[in-house]
């Protein structure tokens, strides 16, 4: 019997960034260094985090001058004022600001907490990293790069770990992305019985991206790459953006 | 150098239930006939609806006799009435019933859309399944089963795919689970740098749920069992009723 299979590696050795960077040539090395196969159609995930801190997406705190605004959020969700300004910088929309959370649209159309801004693994104490300016253009340039370099064919995600309404705990979701398409649309499909279904969008990036963060963990570890194998899917342009539900759409805003 | 490797199998050659079984047993048999090494340690996820349909939990539409309730509900979300009349006997409290979408908190205190009432895969097309009545209770008993028959500890978890706010697509959630703990508390751990996170607790169960959901796929394929290899957590009780946000504490009700 053949049964469907994924293998998902987590790529240890990839150096520390402590500045800017050419992360699609870093990248390229560190496959390279872990002497994995690499076949077309499999689908490489990497933390957004290294993709900020090699485009350079990091704030030192202290050179920060906070608003009056920022202030008085800071005061209402008991934030550091400092990051607060950071924050708004990249905030499109609030949607939420009490009881020490302040959950926004940001800038580039993700609802997330703090839009986005992360102090763990930023490279020091008082620093703190932006999510990428455009993730789906850094998932294209490091897609670009492995197969200038390497000659493969692959999908490339950009993932972050993201609280979510209702449920505890953060999951890792695709930010960014090229070369499939995000969204997998089943309807007009059958079922086992003969049922066409109706509503049945399933959003495969963000299920491997969450697959992606079991192997690469959140903290010490550090491992901010993971290669996924054995995933059938039509090479396509795509981008992160097909997943983000229109505002005038959505019932939780 | 050593990888961290996930190995996710989708099982094959599942039987298709038309009725109420004993699913523990069926689901052992599957094991042995799938011949995959099983170890201690391993995930075995099991979409919620061979739960269901083992459970008993289906009922025929034309059964059903709508209330007023159910025919005012259907009438403003375009639904069948007596689909409502089904949903609203599994649900806690409505949340939204507005533009085709009726999002309850279902009785075992799941978000989501029709109170996981689905016509997919559900034998029939005037059928209807309902999530099983305490999926912890259906993943103990598998797991039980598994360890009294093939001698290994696993965990067990029951996945189901929801739809959910801010981003388009469903995909694979846990809402049942024995075996481990569903949440990874990173808290009080230090990241690269030193800094202690603070808010960092991941759903180690629902990323499991979605890494499987890639293998089982939804509509003819069929596959309700995913046996996840190479992940390492402590064997503990376990429920997924941990992941529940408390209604206090959510912002977005």
């Amino acid at each position: 019997m053949m049964h469907r299979r994924l293998e998902i590696w987590g790529i240890e050795g990839f150096p520390i960034l402590t500045g800017p960077c050419d992360l699609p040539r870093e990248i390229v090395a560190a496959l390279g260094r872990a002497r994995l196969p690499l076949d077309h159609g499999d689908v490489l995930v990497v933390t957004h985090k290294i993709v900020s801190k090699a485009e350079g997406r990091v704030v030192e705190l202290g050179e920060i001058e906070p608003s009056p605004q920022a202030r008085e959020l800071a005061a209402r969700t008991e934030k550091d004022a400092r990051l607060v300004e950071v924050i708004l910088g990249e905030t499109e929309e609030i949607l939420r600001a009490e009881r020490g959370h302040l959950i926004v649209e940001q800038r580039a159309g993700y609802i997330c907490a703090n839009a986005g801004v992360d102090r763990s693994n930023s490279g020091g104490l008082g620093r703190v990293a932006l999510l990428p300016e455009d993730p789906d253009r850094s998932a294209r340039e490091i897609r670009e790069r492995i197969r200038e370099d390497l000659g493969k064919e692959l999908a490339v995600l950009i993932s972050d770990t993201h609280g979510r309404p209702w449920r505890n705990g953060a999951i890792g979701l695709c930010i960014g992305l090229a070369g499939m398409e995000p969204l997998l649309d089943l309807r007009g499909n059958s079922d086992l019985f003969g049922y066409k279904m109706t509503s049945s969008i399933e959003c495969v990036a963000d299920e491997l991206a969450a697959a992606a963060t079991l192997v690469m963990g959140q903290c010490d570890e550090g491992i901010p790459l993971a290669l996924i194998k054995g995933l059938a899917f039509a090479p396509k342009t795509g981008s992160a953006r097909q997943i983000l539900r229109a505002k005038e759409k959505d019932l939780f805003r």
